[in-house]
């Protein structure tokens, strides 16, 4: 990112060199956008953030009244958000599957899937307590009645393996900055092989049409739902951060080893007195959300900067999240269980 | 923008210092914008680019079939693809002043406004030529017919004195990376009084609403219109470049000396042999296009690198394009100048 500002402040943005380093940093981080989703960077389109990629695909599909979507109730706002707008500009009734606190979130989806569902549109790993949705399985059902699926990556993608053309889900967003460990300011929107054609392009600009070709024609792929002008800084850094995961631990070991500290945290928690752990389940995403009896959840998150551990509060729920990856090592556990031992 | 870059790197994202410190850079960055625009940060939404800012205000509007839009046949297509996007799926009508060619580009815009036109979307300095668009003018025309006015202003802030709110108009969008000297990645609009609440949220996210406050309602101003995680290193670099104009040369005095570099070369251009200046309008923005006998623009453009200029051609125009600045020296004109007598 250091480069690429010295470069932009020196040689400018524009001329046959500025113009190829341009290229070069986008094409960069389609990349390794597509190397994190396991997929070829013509299904990636470039964007702001998760909740772009949301509004990328929301907008380009056309809602009528009493068209229904189905989500579940443990949404971030950057998916509900745009939901309660095609509510009010649309119509468009959003149905709530109970999959946070539910015994089975996939009969909860399902169940609610019929014929009027026009889209699910939900997360492959609940922002709440790391819990893995069936993507497949929604994904069958979902398409039995022609229903596209829509999924928020924000907590898979780097986290755990993510494939979304193995999972059969149409449109699949993510974030740079959480478990690519990217900057922020860059993020995706995956679209499955010729779903970039059902979508319109919500979000025109310079960057959709292939303006060097006879008539100008759409991008090939995902690359014509690209958001104009985002940054390069972003793109280049995000590329790096890439590169250093791949180098540094790979994919699917990160992944493993992610899974394991996440077991280790919950072993290490169970013990604290008072704590209870919410909603766990087995081979979630490391996400570990809980609360301590006696405090609130702001009240623990206080204590714990005070020790040096950084979590965050939920909100709509009392509980504390604790954050892992395969970077936080066992005395980074042990800090977290102390200062809880603490309070 | 290295040290936020340092700042993430080193302290993380989130926590009380986080938090503050990311809030901090976005309201840096909305009164750098609002100051930009001889406005208040409450008038501001941020977002990635111009184009960004073009697809918020559209996508906030509501057409039906046969509504017309007014726009003028030199836009940038981070206008006229969302123009063109809103033609396909809404059956929108774009009505095309001759603003650029035209003597009378008020009459051209005017004489297209009738009882059909939802909407007037032009630039405020045309981009091929930095001919100024009669803003004002245009705006009583179009609330005539109670239609708002929409402006791209990415060759207008910075460039020249911005003022909107005298200008009457209702929108008006702009980059940080062109006249305001920042990064790419971000962007703003700019929303009249009360012009927000006509305007539907179109890019929902966890930054529409005030969280804290009961009910979750929608952020007063403009700024429920922001995008979604943009990059926290751009704004950091346009409050940066807006502190240095303002320290440097001051808004009036800085848009008075890019008239002056303008007008020098001008001056210059005029007396190359077989060079033809086009569309010359005085007063303009500081951008100057011209045709050089027996070259195509792009065969300028190459000989212009090659003497350490960098300049661009125009889609649809074999013209060269010349953009200026108060940092532009008499020397650097006469290498311009050198150059294309050289040829």
């Amino acid at each position: 990112m250091r480069a690429r500002i010295d470069e932009v402040e020196t040689r400018g943005r524009i001329g046959s060199a500025g113009y190829a380093e341009f290229t070069r940093v986008r094409d960069g981080a389609r990349a390794a956008f597509a190397e994190a989703v396991s997929s070829d960077p013509e299904r990636i389109a470039l964007t702001h953030s998760t909740s772009g990629a949301m509004n990328l695909a929301l907008g380009g599909l056309d809602f009528a009244e009493g068209d229904e979507i189905v989500t579940t109730d443990n949404e971030h706002a950057g998916l509900l958000e745009p939901l309660a707008a095609l509510v009010r500009r649309r119509g468009v009734v959003v149905r709530v599957a109970e999959a946070l606190h539910g015994a089975d979130p996939l009969d909860a989806v399902v169940s609610l899937i019929g014929p009027r569902t026009r889209l699910v549109a939900l997360s492959h790993v609940l922002w709440a307590n790391g819990r893995i949705l069936p993507l497949r399985e929604i994904a069958d059902a979902a398409h039995a009645v022609d229903a596209p699926v829509l999924v928020d990556g924000a907590q898979g993608v780097g986290a755990i393996d993510v494939d979304p053309a193995a999972l059969g889900v149409d449109a699949y967003g993510g974030p740079g900055q959480k478990w690519l460990c990217g900057p922020n300011g860059v993020g995706f929107l995956w679209l499955a092989d010729g779903f970039e054609e059902r979508l319109e392009v919500s979000a025109a600009s310079y960057y959709t049409r292939d303006f060097r070709s006879e008539g100008a024609p759409f991008w090939p792929g995902a690359r014509r739902h690209d958001g104009a002008s985002l940054s390069t800084g972003g793109f280049a850094g995000l590329t790096a951060a890439v590169e250093f995961r791949r180098q540094l631990v790979g994919w699917s070991e990160g992944a493993a080893q992610m899974a394991d500290v996440r077991a280790r945290c919950v072993g290490l928690l169970a013990e604290v007195p008072g704590l209870t752990l919410q909603a766990e389940t087995p081979g979630a995403a490391p996400l570990v959300a809980f609360t301590l009896a006696g405090h609130s959840a702001e009240e623990v998150i206080e204590l714990l900067e005070r020790s040096g551990v950084l979590a965050r509060s939920l909100p709509g729920l009392d509980w504390v999240r604790a954050s892992l990856g395969y970077w936080v090592s066992d005395s980074d556990l042990e800090r977290l269980a102390a200062a809880l031992r603490s309070a």
